[in-house]
């Protein structure tokens, strides 16, 4: 089969897939006028919002990408601008889906009383996302590659030097181009969407549930429209941005070093554009056959158990892209030359590095279980949590910080097994390809995820449309089932970009070796020395920055819910009415606050990302950025992990109360309150800083590895 | 001057020095009976505990010596117990001291109604605890290398193979068996006595304070006695074990440095010899300018302004160390071979050393200075933090928990650049004694350290004798104005802690290198190459130690703690005479909890920190413990930065609005609970979790020192 035809058929197969999911779903009825009225409400929102943020992000993408043009070459600014525009589009598509699909999720709940058709809509909504995720961000990585194909010939895929005097690869430094660009419309979608989110959901928390005793999505609270407008912005808008950057910087990271090695070593250059193309190959056939597990669903009557059905989806995805990959690293890696430097030091033959990344994708799985285990209240981890209520809010605090810190240890420890393992398979190109295996079937574990907030938002219409009980039961129960998968995508977010970062970082490091270097072995090559003063003292600032911008994320949280606290308590106590139902709240005027408060605080993180490594490298040189990249890295992992299980137990801690299973305690009491604190303090956390944690690493290692030729020509000291 | 004198003189000078003052001080009158009561209950309590404890930790020791013995050499055993009792009896002593002192400040200052004399009687009681600490490391560390004299001579400073075939350096593994013994015992007290505090301290407050809203240090809250017992347990023989771990820990890497750069030279045996005893001569004269600085303080009438008095006291030591050093340095280090790799490339003759330490000395204050400002209310950071209550208990903890990540970035940087500068005077050795000097007036600033909780027990005993509110405002008074230089103390633990670690981590890399082997380049030589897949998953679990460290202590304080509050509200219920003062709470139960309790939990966080590399090593290996070592003492750095500013914090914004420095709030408002659950929180973090983090990362550094040639020879993988 010729590879040409396949990269571009499966995206715009998955493309076609997701515009017939489209239509599909937006043919199904929206339900009665206040059903109507309330999903236009939190379109409307997210609309504003999103465009807003688009416009904001724009001018940024165009400051960066004029610089980089001007730094390396015309080309790196193109596929930046691509790149970025990618996963905007992903996450504006996902963002449409999801914010026609809840209501349409809430009529079918309602007029079929059954789950089936309701799951399906949500379904069919979550896949635009997933679909797009998937597929556009291999679309942009083809264009990219057959734009520049010239790049790719036996004399271009060399060094070349640029018009300021620097070297570098015009390949590996265009596609590092298109990766940073679709990480950094993450980073703002992550953290735009984060803070909205987080801010109207804790002040709806602090004061709706707290002060004035009203439950989850009530009418009565003006901050509720804002809650479920920042559902969509920062689950589904920032949660797709994200993953279609984890799933870019994986496969780039195997891109680069197989450039990389090519240039340095100078020899095998069939082999180096097989090792080139292999990752893209990899994540097309997964693609597609996520499209082949979609469509299972799509084309089915469901049954009225969700879990298995999404199982079935993701079973179905998995293994046909196992299968289908095993078959096809066969035909593509056969000719492998027996020299082990060339080839990574591949120890199985072609089957190597697919080894790799079947070792990627269960550590994954592990690694999600493992958040499962202490993040759901089926757990021991989580129901203690629960019960510490008893002994007041003190206690369920530090108890979650506990539970947070002692769940970094058992993931750390997949971590270690799997990079070791991927390692001796098919060497440091393994470990990126355990990172590519964790990704590879994006598109349907994103769908599960993006279907997540839809059912939420569906329960939260159904609630505010008042609509009969039975309604919310269903979206509740479809709400719950996507959670452990939702957590084994968590898994593989975090787990890709630790094994991602590893394997730039090597490309970093590589990156300051000249050709002909390449001798006897690579060890001696790919060495960073971390017993060195300026690289330790790296290391050491770089373990800071990962807290540094947690801390400004949950302070830039805190801030936006302050102003909605104050503002929910003003309009409670001006329009006294609200509280009996006889006023409207004034919804716009909250949801003003959290865009404001979003748009406003997500400048600084990302420019942190960015500015950081760029400043380190031209002040204090390459062997500094080094340290620096390793002490993010590290730290920014635990960090990561600690937050995200932390906030999840908080979560579903509260849960665990609120579904009556300690026995004698209730919504309203005093323990319920310690709870609800231990979620609105895990909030932030979880949503905010744990997901953002592993773009921050993955763009300093990008813009590191494209400005390394730089450090090492202009640094000051 | 004879040299060996001096090194005699300094400790015994300083320990005559601590008896006058013990004897002095305990002459002084006790008052009445009812305080003499409360003051023999708290003594009982803590010298019960002691000895339990010590019994516990004598049984642990007794195994590690007997396997060091058997792993390395007899010696190296001996030298372990040695540190070991040192340790413990420093410890000891301090705390006889301040359970003694605490009532006599009392009275000092219900007879005197003046501050000087309770301030005299605090200090003196303080100075016990600082000058055994700066005298027994000292004389313990004389009496090891006087034992082992042969150890120095020109052969045996040399390689020497044990009687299991393992080679290493006999001089070397001794000092390290002695420090070890140190830390041992440090992290046992430590943790222990953290346990005990805080258990006890936020069951109070839990309940005491929250549920029945009673004063501080009441008599009616049945946890009260156990929380002043906790203050002597915790904060005064924990903290100085912790500080003479860090103290003798800093000298050992200044000394096992060199003498493995003599080993691998081969070269300049005065040299080495003089750059073994410089740390200890340089200390052994900041003890001396220590003394003097108490004396000055112990033989003058004070005035009733303990802050000028306290700052006179630190100054004189300060200044003494460096003028009295600075002559030392000449007059020790004149004859430096011009050859850079043997004296690390001392760039400014004789004097580079010393520049180091001041480097140090600059930096560890400035750290000092810095969490002073984060955690001041005299400052924005905690000053805005009290005003979160305003908005609810979940802003004041999210708000505390931003500080705190916040809070780690400028240290680290500080930290940074002291490296490079020091590492710039004189190499490695040079970060060693940038350590070496933040330590070298230890004496002082455990003294103003120890001598803040003999004031806090000396409030709690006022009120519980119900003395005049003029006693307790004078005790206040002397209480609060240790803050600055406790804080400042902090900065030195931390940043000694990790040069220091970096430093035996050097000696780490060096440890595996065969004599001979010494080339052209150090840099060559001291390699731990990051780019490789065991040495980096080594890093990755590393960096989740801590943390794993961290929850595990959490959670011993939480489960103690969450007895402890059943307890009270058992008593309180079954006698409710208590509340109304009929009733005498039953204060032993409470104080049997907190020790059992402290003693159960005691044993896991010590033995994390010393079974983690040993089984590391004998499994995979010396890369993976070296990449075990980076990711743990970076990881660990930061969250002992972010644990202790975050509780720091959180106790003075609590303090802040309890001295109505919040217009319109008042002890017993909803804000004031709010605050007193971000006390609660922040308790462990900082004197529990914060305190014994830079022990963990010295321990593991050490015994993975000291194996370093077993894993080689040994391991599995």
């Amino acid at each position: 089969m010729n590879m040409e035809l396949l990269l571009f058929f499966g995206p715009v197969f998955a493309l076609g897939l997701m515009a017939f999911n489209f239509v599909s779903f937006l043919k199904k009825p929206e339900g009665n006028e206040r059903m109507k009225e309330i999903s236009l409400r939190i379109r409307q929102g997210a609309d504003a919002f999103i465009n807003h943020e688009y416009r904001t992000v724009a001018i940024y993408v165009a400051v960066i990408a004029f610089v980089l043009s001007f730094l390396t070459a015309w080309y790196v600014g193109v596929a930046f601008i691509i790149g970025a525009f990618m996963s905007s589009l992903a996450g504006y598509l996902g963002m449409k889906a999801a914010t026609r699909a809840n209501v349409r999720v809430s009529e079918a709940a309602r007029s079929k009383k059954r789950i089936g058709p309701a799951l399906k809509v949500a379904f069919q909504g979550g896949s635009v996302m997933g679909l797009s995720v998937g597929a556009l961000a291999l679309l942009g990585l083809n264009i990219v590659a057959n734009l520049f194909k010239s790049q790719l010939s036996k004399e271009q895929l060399l060094i070349v030097t640029n018009h300021i005097g620097v070297n570098f690869i015009p390949f590996a430094m265009t596609l590092s181009g298109y990766s940073l660009g679709c990480s950094i419309v993450a980073m703002f979608d992550r953290v735009g969407g984060g803070v909205y989110t987080k801010a109207a959901d804790m002040a709806a928390d602090l004061v709706g549930k707290t002060e004035l005793k009203l439950p989850e999505d009530d009418p009565r609270n003006p901050a509720t429209i804002a809650d479920n407008v920042g559902d969509n912005v920062g689950d589904v808008a920032g949660l797709g941005a994200d993953l279609l950057e984890s799933f870019v910087g994986a496969i780039l990271s195997a891109i680069v070093l197989a450039s990389y090695n090519y240039v340095l070593s100078g020899k095998y250059y069939e082999t180096a554009v097989q090792l080139i193309f292999y990752p893209i190959v990899f994540t097309t056939i997964g693609l597609i056959a996520c499209s082949v597990g979609i469509l299972f669903i799509v084309l089915r009557k469901l049954s009225d158990k969700p879990h298995y059905e999404l199982n079935m989806a993701l079973i179905i995805s998995a293994l046909l892209t196992g299968i289908g990959n095993f078959l096809a690293t066969g035909y593509m890696l056969k000719n492998q030359p027996p020299e082990g430097l060339v080839n990574f030091g591949f120890r199985y033959g072609p089957y190597s590095a697919y080894f790799s990344a079947i070792t990627g994708i269960v550590a994954g799985i592990i690694i999600g279980l493992l958040a499962e285990y202490y993040t759901s209240d089926n757990f021991v981890p989580t129901r203690n949590l629960s019960y510490k209520s008893l002994q007041g809010t003190g206690m369920v605090i530090s108890g979650g910080l506990a539970l947070g810190m002692k769940s970094t240890f058992l993931p750390s420890f997949v971590l270690f097994v799997s990079i070791v393992l991927a390692d001796h398979f098919a060497g440091l190109y393994g470990v990126a390809m355990g990172a590519v295996g964790m990704l590879s079937f994006v598109a349907t574990s994103v769908t599960i995820d993006s279907y997540g907030p839809i059912a939420d938002n569906a329960g939260g219409i159904s609630e505010m449309a008042e609509l009969e009980p039975e309604v919310r039961q269903i979206t509740d129960r479809l709400d719950m089932v996507g959670n452990t998968t939702a957590a084994i995508g968590k898994g593989f977010a975090i787990g890709s970009a630790s094994l991602a970062a590893l394997s730039l970082f090597a490309s970093y490091i590589y990156s300051q070796t000249s050709p002909g270097e390449y001798v006897k072995s690579i060890q001696e090559l790919l060495n960073l020395n971390i017993i060195n003063a300026r690289t330790l003292g790296g290391a050491i600032l770089g373990a800071a920055l990962p807290y540094l911008f947690s801390g400004i994320l949950i302070e830039a949280v805190v801030k936006s819910a302050s102003k909605m606290v104050d503002e929910i308590r003003r309009q409670v106590k001006e329009m006294p009415g609200i509280l009996d139902g006889t006023q409207t709240p004034d919804y716009e005027k909250c949801i003003t606050i959290s865009a404001d408060g979003a748009l406003k605080e997500m400048v600084l993180p990302a420019m942190i990302s960015i500015v950081t490594p760029l400043v380190s490298g031209f002040t204090f040189g390459v062997d500094f950025v080094g340290g620096l990249l390793v002490g993010t890295t590290l730290s920014g992992i635990m960090l990561a992990l600690f937050t995200a299980n932390a906030g999840g137990a908080w979560d579903n801690a509260k849960k665990h109360l609120e579904q009556g299973k300690i026995p004698g305690l209730s919504k309203g009491s005093a323990e319920h309150s310690a709870l609800v604190v231990g979620d609105t303090v895990g909030d932030p956390l979880k949503d905010t800083v744990g997901p953002s944690l592993d773009i921050l690493i993955k763009i300093m290692a990008v813009v590191s590895l494209i400005f390394a030729p730089l450090f090492q020509k202009f640094s000051i000291f």
